[in-house]
């Protein structure tokens, strides 16, 4: 009998109907097992993972959509109300399960699980339990995709990121973490209402460690193609350092003000993501700031640490990084968070 | 100043850049004051408010979105962390507010508000506290938007339907409520999953009352175009009532199964009601089963009560009625349902 | 250096921009070789191929698209005036050549060539020219994508479909004919501009032999799930077998008058093949009506013929054929049409 | 009796199905006239405006496509083509006459309808009577749809935009030439060709008069949001200008390539327009170098002159020009420009 996937037998008097319904045609031969089709894992179902899990399955990103995560009640109820929703969208495979088997053959995992802070935990605490998961995570997703591409969301997501590297012995390209891509949504957004352009025209980065310690790269804003800085130049204005910063400023703290606000980020993380899992998926080849392998960039030379720089993504996972120029106190500052973070990773034990 | 819909003022030291920026040219007039654009409001920023708003924002359906909800905290974090994603997006004014001032000039009002139940509360008075609710909500709407169409998805809904109907003083075609469009969709995807089909390809019905005695349409379900029931017959098959109602049963419980699980639906319903509003913003004349004015339907004679029946939907709201053949059984029960509910009607005092 | 597709070679003095642009990261290992791109090849650059090209790039169905055609000219400039468009579409290879080595490795091969018709050339004069060229193409297709899938589109479909198969020697369920799934959209553009509802909610099929002698599904039509004929049934309306008919001739003769009116038809086909497309690169299972190897389906037993039936389509090509009823009169037609398309068949000497 | 936009009437005994399928809900009011629909009207059914018109159905630009051509046999035919496709395609009214009374009410005018070259004919001559189409199209426009914005494709694209907007008395900001629109694009995909980048995330504009005479702004090219040239000189590359110029003429040359080859342009200015009018229609606020009043810009003081240049373009139309930085070389060639194009304008006494 065929199993619905929805679990809900309907008894012993139930009309297989697929049989009587479509006959096969003389002389087919079965299709072969190598057909290309794309699937993508979830892993964790909460705020963060199910806003990725839905915005993937409206842009129509994947032919099969999977779901992982440790609380077996909330994981089916979330399956079965992306799965309701079938008649509204194309056709693809929704599947979930507290067992990794169902990831196998991934194209890409995205790992959105992670610890909650407890009441005067320290930070490296919550981050030791964070890597404790991880080692129950990371080695199931290779062990049945092989050769997947992970997406880290978990934070902190610059170490998190380091950590399945390590834990997956992946390939560097092959383990990007989301850092700074939404951070510079954030800039975009707050540059394109202050100037009453559309954000899609405004380019804008903000690279390094995600969170406080970023880098806004003000050289390389653009609107419309137009550099605002030498704009600004051209036209004699004079414009105030703090002024810039505290646009930066306000992208840092926008993430807090969300959380404060409704109590976790979820939509624009969303939409982060997604944008991410297109442009790998569809071998798109556009840059990103995403946290990559950083050695070797910027001065940073002594030990392997993951910060967001401007990479291109495509099938490939990283396809390179662009060498955009960073003035001196800007590669420092990233430099300093290389140092910072490296000294954490060093606790880790990995 | 231009004044940031995210309130993050920039300080007096703050260049007007837009005006440096852009030049205007030469001989140009303001638009006229009558330009189309499409507003969508959502009232109530809840799981099933925001998964509608998600829905509509990713699939481009408006100009304009507008929140509203008595909570400023919540409903303020929820916009901003879908402006935050402006950059991944077509460019989209969204606008949230306490006050209904800004939902003016809506062509389409969702109201998702509802109570919740406290302990031990019967339904009676849990519906008379949404009355109540809806007593400071529905005005509001007609004012700012007496031309709008107002779509109704909080519970129970075909009785909320009427409230908002009387309450708004609208023609019956300008308020619709979701009614079975998801209970259909449900249906619709246990059927294909059944059959290993394209939910999209199978045509299929649950009307009524949403809920537990809504009447799902057998003779009308059709796979692909082939008519289900006349098919089995033709190959003469055998099938049991039961097993068709089971998949009924399957249909009524899913809504239970997915709030015991996760807590609440909210995606399935989020597809469905962009659906719907796709079909009346861009004038799709699609045949939707949802709440409508049913009197004068399947001798539903007596009084005035809102059933979910196959209804074509477009610009101005119900087009009209899909005049399907129910048999007798079928038609009974519809008339059951309308006199249940015209019976609790009579005790809201509208 | 990097070889530009368009082939404007920068000169001497050029800067491989790429290699200063993009620095790798370390430890990154070039993506193994069986990545899951999609690939889709256009054979005939015609108004028939590129309206087909053109839609599939529209709506974003593959990552690498292919044209080849025996003019050299005309080829490069339907491939240049698609590639100038990149900056409004998702990044698509777009490739062309007189060369078949360039369609390597499709996922599906779409077949638009053919012979056109000389003055006073008999019927049967020009099919043997599209063999002959059919001769040409099918080899080096099965040759360059073994597992492919071949949609042909060339006219007589039904015949060449045939041909392409027996030259293929692929197993049937990966050749298929477009057929009368055209035919059949235009049946539901003409009820649904009738009844004024939208043509997605009508259902109704012509199966058969694409041309004059198609058969209608009459009990097949259903609009937003209510079958029509019992429709009207229930409602006693009296209708003339006559009035049916004419809508049926009302199709046949649309092609022609298109064709009279314009010298071609291209937009409608173009839709109707990306339609396809989508269904088998997307395993979308939806039932369409298409050229399928007809043998044991409706009484056709004695021989190979390809036929429209209402055929399930995924990545495996046909699934199964709906085994919708039809009449005596209607499965009549349908085996005379067999017979015809046989008694050309056996003149063909494939 | 409904009249089918098909014309194919279906004889005496045909039932008006619409009555008796759909059955009107009490109480309801028929929608107010003031609905809020897009309609887009095409003047010119040949290879352009045919891709245009293609290309903004499939991207659900509008509600209401309307196409205007002296011919009205093409006219019909083309109809017909892209209505056919209905069942593949959101519900869209397509209407098409010789009469331009189809256009009433439109929002967005696109004009393509342009003399052809005739043999030993002088560029004036052939102008002129472009001039004279013009003032038999453009009147007609007005006369129906005051309110909307003229975006002319037709060549001299810059001459006419001035024309039209002589001959409409709109205010400049609602008339628009799709000017150097398309040369940017194929600009952008030469630098993403040559970098292997997505074409999408290079921003590159030419301006000034479309054709031989446009202006490359090479201090505006960004890739990625990494300004080219600057990035160039810190990476101390050094580079040769007439690598740069070699580009530029590239792009000059593609379009008299894809001429020479395939007879005619199509895909790409489909493509192009059709961004434009999602901008315009769907108050985008993007930057596009279009064919706007130049006077006041750059030193061109003296007359009344279209040139492209990087204008934000939304519902009002123009919504400004951005004022990007020119050389005194490239500001001069745009004055070069202008008066070419002034002394042109004289001789046609508009």
């Amino acid at each position: 009998m065929h199993q619905s996937p929805s679990g809900s037998s309907l008894g012993p008097g139930d009309l297989d109907l697929t049989q009587v319904f479509f006959k096969p045609i003389t002389n087919a031969a079965p299709p072969s097992s190598t057909k290309r089709q794309t699937k993508i894992s979830v892993i964790g179902a909460g705020n963060v993972g199910m806003a990725i899990a839905q915005t993937i399955l409206t842009q129509d990103l994947t032919d099969e959509l999977v779901l992982v995560d440790a609380k077996p009640d909330k994981l089916r109820g979330e399956m079965l109300d992306l799965q309701h929703a079938a008649a509204f969208l194309p056709r693809t495979k929704i599947h979930a399960s507290v067992d990794y088997a169902v990831t196998a053959g991934s194209d890409l995992c995205i790992v959105t699980a992670g610890a909650r802070q407890i009441a005067d935990e320290s930070r490296l605490n919550l981050l030791q339990r964070n890597v404790s998961m991880f080692k129950n995570i990371i080695p199931h997703l290779v062990r049945y995709s092989p050769d997947s591409t992970l997406l880290i969301v978990s934070n902190p997501v610059d170490i998190l990121t380091y950590v399945a590297w390590k834990l997956s012995g992946f390939p560097s390209n092959r383990v990007i973490g989301s850092g700074t891509n939404l951070d510079s949504s954030r800039f975009r957004f707050l540059i394109a209402d202050h100037l009453d352009v559309n954000a899609q025209d405004v380019q804008a980065y903000i690279v390094g460690e995600h969170g406080d310690s970023s880098v806004a790269l003000w050289s390389s804003i653009s609107v419309g193609g137009v550099p605002v800085l030498s704009f600004l130049e051209n036209q004699q204005i004079v414009y105030e350092k703090e002024t810039l910063e505290s646009i930066h400023k306000a992208v840092i703290d926008s993430a807090y003000e969300v959380i404060s606000l409704k109590g976790y980020t979820s939509w624009a993380i969303g939409y982060s993501v997604a944008s991410l899992a297109r442009s790998i998926l569809r071998d798109q080849r556009k840059i990103h700031p995403v946290s990559v392998l950083a050695k070797g960039f910027y001065g940073i030379e002594d030990g392997e640490v993951f910060l967001s720089l401007p990479a291109q993504l495509g099938r490939g996972g990283v396809l390179g990084v662009t060498n955009v120029h960073l003035n001196d106190e800007e590669s420092q500052r990233l430099r300093d968070s290389a140092k910072t973070i490296l000294e954490v990773q060093t606790q880790l034990g990995i």
